[in-house]
């Protein structure tokens, strides 16, 4: 047999499987990507929505990085909004819904033009594993790869089993074929997995739904994007509509339980706790007697309509039901019926955060592998795993993302240091450090690493620099700048709800008060030879307003980045320290954290036991640096 | 389990089943597509080109009938030609490269914008016979569909094995989920099921390809399309480029025959014999040491490359290694491996001439499950089988056409009388009355039924008659006008390389010489107030020019449509006729021709014995006449 030697493979075609592609290739790595059917390669089998609270922040972040999914979405959208926006700066939120085929093209148009990477259609079905080390990948067409590192990022594939009722087969998402060998290589190369479900629900025909009684949602007035570097744009010609279920569709879910799968247990994985299908909220909440439905386009070039909030794995003949029970959905035809999709995982706590699992030198996994949900996350996994697997071939350090970095952090340090037995879902909630961690802060965060890491040109880093250049010169103007008590002035501000100046005050004191914009205060400022874009407008605003906040999280910051600079060396034998838990031991001992941080966030490591870990680590560190082995 | 009820069910979204599915809700009838991946609609998984020798002829057969696959052509078009230009008129050919996802795109969409069409994503696994005549279906998602009839369009599906090598595994086209049960059914229902075999080629990345070393086949200059209805264009951007292959890639392919399926007696199903693949061609034909091979694109939106008559089933090691043995191809990149697939069809000759199966009536067939291949082939079929489907719920005639009405005659007539153990692919010389079955006439020939089965609108029908009006009458007028000598006529003609005037002729008489062409006469003509277009003007020409050759191949018609008229019962028996040959008989027996015409075609029944049946059935018609019954 041939061989054929690459950098970097990437092992599936998804959403983590082209970012890790493509930023691999970008890189400079000779890169393969093995992908089981070219046609699905960035394949929305749930809904096409890209974004979201939380999502939207890793899709933004995963852009300020150089990563692909933001420009991918921009290309795609069907109709955009911003969420939240009753909420605070730090939570609002981008949310586009994609045409799924225009997705795909310009993921796959991207990737077939990216120089340094090949994709060839084909099923991994072995790891090739020399000494700890990854060597490269054998397919099922009889081909072994050589890879100095190689990704996976299965997806739902891994011994994928799709239930509609109390039918199960072996199956992908969408019908497609599973990958069912792989699973065993893993397995026999030392790796834990576990097994994690997901649904989707019923696809529609738009034209059979009465939408003239449903509530319209249609695309945002305001141009918007999400690429950093991109176009805004307005989009007319497709709505959202929103609907609810009701007491008499609850009822029929109830009487057909028994034929659940997921009522009668016959599926061993964990569903996705905030996406839950629709008969488990039925369950989960039985007081509740309605809930919000959306039915959102897919695609320009069909007629299909997601049901979201209804994923379901009813039989079929009870699918037809409850969506004829839904106001507008009397009629409905239904094109495809919803299902769920059983697969195998690996269990996270097995990688450092670098993405590389700790067992085998080289191998990384990236995206619903790794037990997430959603394509941000996948995404954004697929990033890190892409630049890392490319570090780890140069051997150079890995790129490791901190909590209070990015929400990419959040999320890889939830993974790899606390784990999941459920598909995990970026949520606000989930990260400490929310004022910021901002969208509009993202390319301040994290493009530095993106252009270190060569995913950003010349042009895009100068515009940013540009960008942080003009902020800045306006927030120290405004710190220097005056403004004085005048009839207009005071007028305005009363009229804002405000209360009127007395004597001079700083401009930016006074963009401080609550009432106060940028964009009100403009007027009476003189003009700059550059004026600050809405955005960036919105940025500063964001930092002046709530500089006390974002000051005092950035203390609480350095407080707890102390522990992250206490490390623990990989061969730490826990049996050294005395006194700890024997839980906190083995926990320790599987998910052998890289820093006492790390080591406090693994949940049943108590607080007394990394007491005692500092105590022993400084202990030893001190002995250390006079000479003294811990032996002795 | 609820029961839908429809009027006609289409099992199957290819080629076949969208014209079927098309064409049987056109007519009224209540329908629904059964199709097992909706994102296949309309799937090529073979080279995406439309039309070519006999096959672009069926493909404008079916556009005179109102069927969908000239439109879905032209809408796709990424380069278009006419072929065999050097030959005669009635064996001219228009063939478009197709963009593939357009393709589909446009039939998704024209599927799911039909009224009285349904589609929905599920697997057949049964059918449901009653009394031997259909009922409906039964799908994996636990349905039971109740139907007047229905099609089977299966394609490839049933029982799908591909093979790579010696390796092997169970699959549909293209890495899709086969259809494992719906045969079972068929074989249950005593349905007597065969097994074929057909093969692609790998596809190759174009940027990867030298194609400057090549020659290349651009789009025709002259606007062109396939819809008689259509707006003609030309096409820029996409070209084909020719490579041969040469005696060190057949000496590859030689050395490594003992890991080919083929070579090997691992495929049970044949091939086909008018598209081999390249080891079948090296095995075939040893003498020849080269073969020409065209590289063709598939997409204006990815960058695959088809490699035109060189569909292998070899290792894809060895696909590598032969890939890179062509010509501009040396440093090529495959994206997806060829592969062949192996696949359950129905015997046709179990089949009546409306494509209904004898034994299990309200069943029709259609497509490759019949034993053909090629896009044209199975569309020509859904075509007919979508409008005898919907006659029969009606209780009225199927359409039948006969051999001397179009190749869609030729085809079904072909496969019904004489059957087929290896994919049936149409070609002009299986057509005995070439010029009377033109790519220029088809809507005189054909668009009179699609518009008696109401699939051809107002609108259409009318331009139609106003070009068969203006056609007719500049025949009558040059039959009436007379050209005198002049010496610009003389001139003209000496130049043209015809003799010139020395009298007075009539210009259809000057048109039936071979060198005048309608356009160069033209200015020697009094100008008409509908001037005729270049099709119609060739249309025109053709027919007088060829005047004799029709004539004598419309006697011959007339002639044998003699037989055609001899009914033969169906419940007749042959055992009734006095000295038949048992072979016959039994073929007889087996395909129940309708008419003594029928009887004659069926291979293995002698013309004595045809004499014999014939000189029975006149007797018994007789004697019918004269009320004596056969066994008085």
């Amino acid at each position: 047999m041939e061989q054929k030697k690459y950098d970097v493979i990437v092992v599936g075609g998804g959403h983590a499987g082209c970012e890790a592609s493509l930023a691999a290739a970008r890189m400079g790595a000779r890169t393969l990507m093995l992908n089981l059917y070219l046609d699905n390669t960035a394949l929305m089998p749930c809904n096409p929505s890209i974004g979201g609270p939380a999502k939207g922040h890793l899709v933004r972040e995963g852009n300020a990085l150089g990563g692909e999914q933001a420009r991918a979405a921009d290309y795609s959208t069907m109709l955009v909004r911003w969420l939240n926006t009753s909420k605070g700066p730090a939570v609002q939120a981008l949310r586009a819904q994609c045409d799924l085929r225009d997705y795909h093209d310009h993921f796959i148009w991207t990737i077939e033009t990216t120089p340094n990477l090949e994709v060839h259609q084909d099923i991994v079905t072995d790891l090739w594993i020399e000494n700890g080390s990854i060597r490269g990948v054998k397919t099922k067409y009889g081909f072994t790869y050589e890879a100095g590192a190689v990704i996976l990022t299965t997806g739902t594939y891994l011994r994928g089993q799709v239930h509609i009722g109390l039918l199960n087969y072996s199956s992908g998402p969408m019908g497609q074929v599973p990958s069912t060998e792989l699973s065993r290589s893993l397995l026999e190369s030392g790796i834990e997995m576990g097994r994690m479900r997901t649904d989707t629900t019923p696809r529609l025909h738009i034209d059979t739904i009465d939408t003239s009684s449903l509530i319209e949602q249609k695309s945002a007035e305001e141009p918007l994007c999400f690429d950093l570097w991109g176009e805004k744009k307005t989009y007319t010609g497709y709505s959202c509509y929103l609907t609810r279920t009701n007491s008499y569709l609850h009822n029929i879910i109830r009487e057909n339980l028994e034929r659940s799968p997921l009522w009668t247990g016959r599926m061993s994985g964990l569903g996705p706790r905030y996406c839950p299908s629709i008969e488990d909220k039925i369950i989960r909440f039985p007081d509740k007697d309605s809930h919000l439905i959306f039915l959102e386009p897919v695609s320009r070039k069909n007629k299909e309509v997601y049901v979201q909030n209804f994923s379901t794995s009813l039989p079929y003949d009870i699918q037809v039901e409850i969506v004829h029970a839904l106001p507008g959905c009397e009629k409905a035809q239904i094109t495809r019926a919803g299902y769920a999709i059983e697969y195998d995982y690996v269990i996270p706590t097995q990688l450092a955060p670098s993405l590389e699992t700790k067992n085998i030198r080289g191998l990384f996994c990236a995206g619903q592998i790794n037990g997430t949900s959603g394509y941000e996350e996948a995404a954004a996994q697929g990033l890190i795993a892409g630049m890392n697997a490319v570090l780890y071939t140069r051997k150079e350090a890995p790129v490791v993302l901190k909590r209070s970095d990015a929400y990419i952090g959040v999320l890889i340090d939830d993974l790899v240091t606390k784990g999941t037995n459920e598909p995990y879902r970026m949520l606000t909630s989930r990260c400490e450090y929310r004022l910021l961690l901002r969208f509009d802060n993202a390319d301040r965060r994290l493009a530095p690493i993106g252009r270190r890491m060569g995913l950003i040109d010349d042009v895009k880093w100068q515009i940013l620099r540009e960008k942080w250049a003009a902020v800045d010169h306006e927030k120290e103007r405004l710190s220097n700048l005056r403004i004085n008590p005048s009839e207009e002035v005071n007028d305005w501000l009363v009229r804002a709800g405000s209360s009127p100046l007395e004597e001079s005050v700083r401009a930016i004191d006074l963009l401080c008060r609550p009432e106060v914009t940028y964009g009100a205060m403009r007027p009476f400022l003189p003009s700059i030879e550059r004026p600050l874009t809405d955005e960036e407008a919105q940025s500063l605003a964001i930092e002046v307003k709530y500089a006390g906040y974002i000051e005092r999280q950035q203390r609480q910051v350095i407080r707890l980045s102390k522990g992250e600079k206490v490390y623990i060396p990989e061969d730490f034998s826990y049996d050294e320290v005395p006194g700890l838990l024997s839980e906190s031991r083995q926990k320790l001992e599987k998910i052998r954290p890289q820093n006492l941080a790390q080591a406090s966030r693994i949940s049943g490591v108590t607080p007394a036991d990394i007491q005692l870990l500092s105590v022993y680590l400084e202990t030893r560190r001190r002995r250390k640096e006079r000479g003294i082995t811990p032996s002795s």
